[in-house]
C-alpha cells in the first residue's frame, strides 16, 4: 500500500497530491495517539532527500503573472510626472526628492564618473530596496482582512506581483556580478531601516505610501532611461551588444539574441508599470476594488 | 492623442497597459520640472472614478493557483500524525497540544454542547489565525532574499498560496453569518499576539515554525473531520443538505448543488495539504528547493 520512495518523489515533483495516496490504515496504538474522530491513518511522510530536486530549476521559472512587453511598448516608455495635489502627495514627493538627491550625492552619481561598476552597484542597491513596499503592503492588507473579517478587494495580488517583480530585477542584476562585503553590509542596514519605516508608514497611511512608491518609480524610470542612453551611446563599453542572461530572456520572454539594452528596457517598462499602479492605488480609497488584473 | 475617460477605463479593466498609451508630449516648462533624460511626457493619470469597477467581482475570483480536489480525494482525507523526532519537533508538538487543549477547554468545545453557532464561531476564529503563518514566512524569506542577494529557492509562492487559501476559508465561513463585536475584539487581540510571536519565531527557527504549522494542520484535519461527522449524522440540522455558498462552489469548482458537507470536505482537504507541505518544509533545509509546484 505504501508507495516506494522513487514513486513518492516522482508524485510530489509531478504536482501529484501524494498525501492522499501514501496513507495507510493503522490502529490507535500503532499511531501512539488517539485520533479525535474519523478514519485513522498515517502518512508515510516522504524524507527531504526523496523530494528536493537534485538540481534546482532556474531562477524565475516559477513566477507570478507579470506583463510581457512588446518591442513597441519597451521603446515607448517615457519619463513622466504626476503633479502632487494636497498635503499627503507633497510629503511623498518631497521625501522621494530628498532621498534621491542625497543618495545621488553620496553615491557619486551626481558628480562622479559613471562606469560599469558604478551602474551595477547602484542598480543592485536600489533593487534590494524596491522589493520591500509591495510585500509590506500585501502583508498589512492580508492581516487586516483576517482581523477585520472583511475581503481585501483585490489589492494583494498586485502588490505581491510588484514585490516579486522587483526581486527578479535584483536576481537578474546579480547575474552580472556579485557585490563585495561592504556593499552587503550596507544593503542589510538599509533594509533594517526601510522595512520598519515603510511598515509603520503603511499602517498610518497607505495613501502616502503608494504615492511615495509612485514617485520612487518616476525616479526609477528616469534612472533606467539614463542607463539605456548610456548603453546606446557606448558609454558602458562592456554592455554594448552584450547578450542578456538566460534568466532575463526566459522571464520577459525576450527574443533569442536579446541584449543588455533590451533587458534594461524591460526593467524600465516594469518600473513604469509600478509607477502607474502605485499612483492609481494612492488615488483610490482602501475599500475600492483594485482595477489591475493579475499580470497587468 | 489623449484617450477619452471611457476608453481609459475600458483599457485598464481589460488588462490593457494604459500607461503606454495615455501619454502625451510636453515641454519641460509645461511639466514644471526638468526631466533627467529621454523623451518627455506626462500621462493623463486616470482618476479613480474611471477605474474602480462599479461592482466589485465576487470574492475569490482572482486567486493564486490552488488544488482542485476530486470527489475521491475529498472523501479519502485521513486524520494523521507525524511522530516528533528531536527537540525542535517536540517543542512544536507540545506547543500545539497545549494551545489546542486550553482553547478547547476555554471555548467550551471539550465539554459544551456543539451547535451551529458554536461551530461557526470556532471555525471563523481559527481561520483568522490560520492565515498568519504563510504570510509571515513569505515575508521573511522575501526580505532575506533581497538583503542577502540570494534566490529564494521557490518557497515563497507555496507560503503565499497557503496564506491566501486560509483567507478564503475565512471568507467562505463569513458567508454563513457575521460574528458580533466581542468576537471581533478577540480576533484582533489574538492576531496582535500571534503575528508578533510567529514572526519572531520564524526569524529564529523556520524549522520549528513549519513543524508547528504541520501539527496545527493535523488538529485542523481532526476538527473538520469531527465537523463532517456532525453534519453527516444530522447533529447540525441547519447544515444538513444545505447548499454551499456560490463563492465556495466557484473557488473549489464544486459541482452545482454542492452542499455544506462538500464545502467543508474541500476545506479539510486544503488543511491536509498544508499539513503535508509544512511537515515537508520543516524537514528540509532552508536552501533546499521547494518541491511543491504552484497550485499543488
Ligand atoms: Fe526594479
Ligand atoms: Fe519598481
Ligand atoms: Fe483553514
Ligand atoms: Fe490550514
Amino acid at each position: 500500500e505504501v508507495a516506494s520512495e522513487a514513486e513518492v518523489a516522482k508524485e510530489v515533483s509531478d504536482q501529484a497530491l501524494p498525501h492522499f495516496k501514501i496513507q495507510k490504515e493503522m490502529s490507535s496504538q500503532e499511531q501512539g495517539m488517539k485520533m479525535s474522530s474519523g478514519k485513522k491513518g498515517e502518512f508515510r511522510y516522504p524524507e527531504p532527500d526523496e523530494l528536493v530536486p537534485k538540481e534546482a530549476p532556474a531562477i524565475g521559472v516559477i513566477s507570478l503573472p507579470h506583463p510581457i512587453w512588446s518591442r513597441e511598448q519597451l521603446d515607448s516608455v517615457v519619463v513622466a510626472h504626476k503633479a502632487p495635489k494636497g498635503f499627503v502627495d507633497w510629503c511623498a514627493y518631497l521625501s522621494v526628492q530628498a532621498l534621491r538627491k542625497s543618495f545621488d550625492l553620496t553615491s557619486g552619481y551626481t558628480f562622479g564618473k559613471k562606469n560599469e561598476a558604478n551602474w551595477l552597484r547602484r542598480i543592485i542597491f536600489l533593487e534590494t530596496v524596491a522589493g520591500v513596499p509591495g510585500m509590506m503592503g500585501a502583508m498589512v492588507r492580508h492581516l487586516k482582512s483576517l482581523r477585520s473579517l472583511k475581503r481585501d478587494n483585490g489589492w494583494i495580488h498586485t502588490l505581491l506581483e510588484e514585490a516579486e517583480n522587483e526581486r527578479m530585477h535584483l536576481m537578474v542584476a546579480l547575474q552580472i556580478k556579485q557585490p563585495g562585503k561592504l556593499f552587503r553590509l550596507g544593503a542589510v542596514v538599509t533594509q533594517g531601516i526601510f522595512v520598519n519605516m515603510f511598515f509603520l508608514a503603511y499602517l498610518a497611511s497607505p495613501k502616502f505610501c503608494h504615492r511615495f512608491v509612485g514617485y520612487l518609480e518616476e525616479e526609477a524610470v528616469k534612472t533606467y532611461t539614463t542607463l539605456l542612453d548610456d548603453i546606446a551611446s557606448g558609454r558602458i563599453p562592456q554592455w554594448t551588444d552584450r547578450p542578456a542572461p538566460k534568466i532575463a530572456i526566459d522571464y520577459w520572454k525576450l527574443p533569442e539574441g536579446a541584449t543588455f539594452y533590451d533587458m534594461f528596457a524591460a526593467i524600465r517598462a516594469d518600473e513604469a508599470h509600478h509607477r502607474l499602479v502605485n499612483h492609481t492605488l494612492s488615488s483610490m480609497q482602501s475599500h475600492h476594488y483594485n482595477p489591475f488584473k493579475p499580470g497587468a
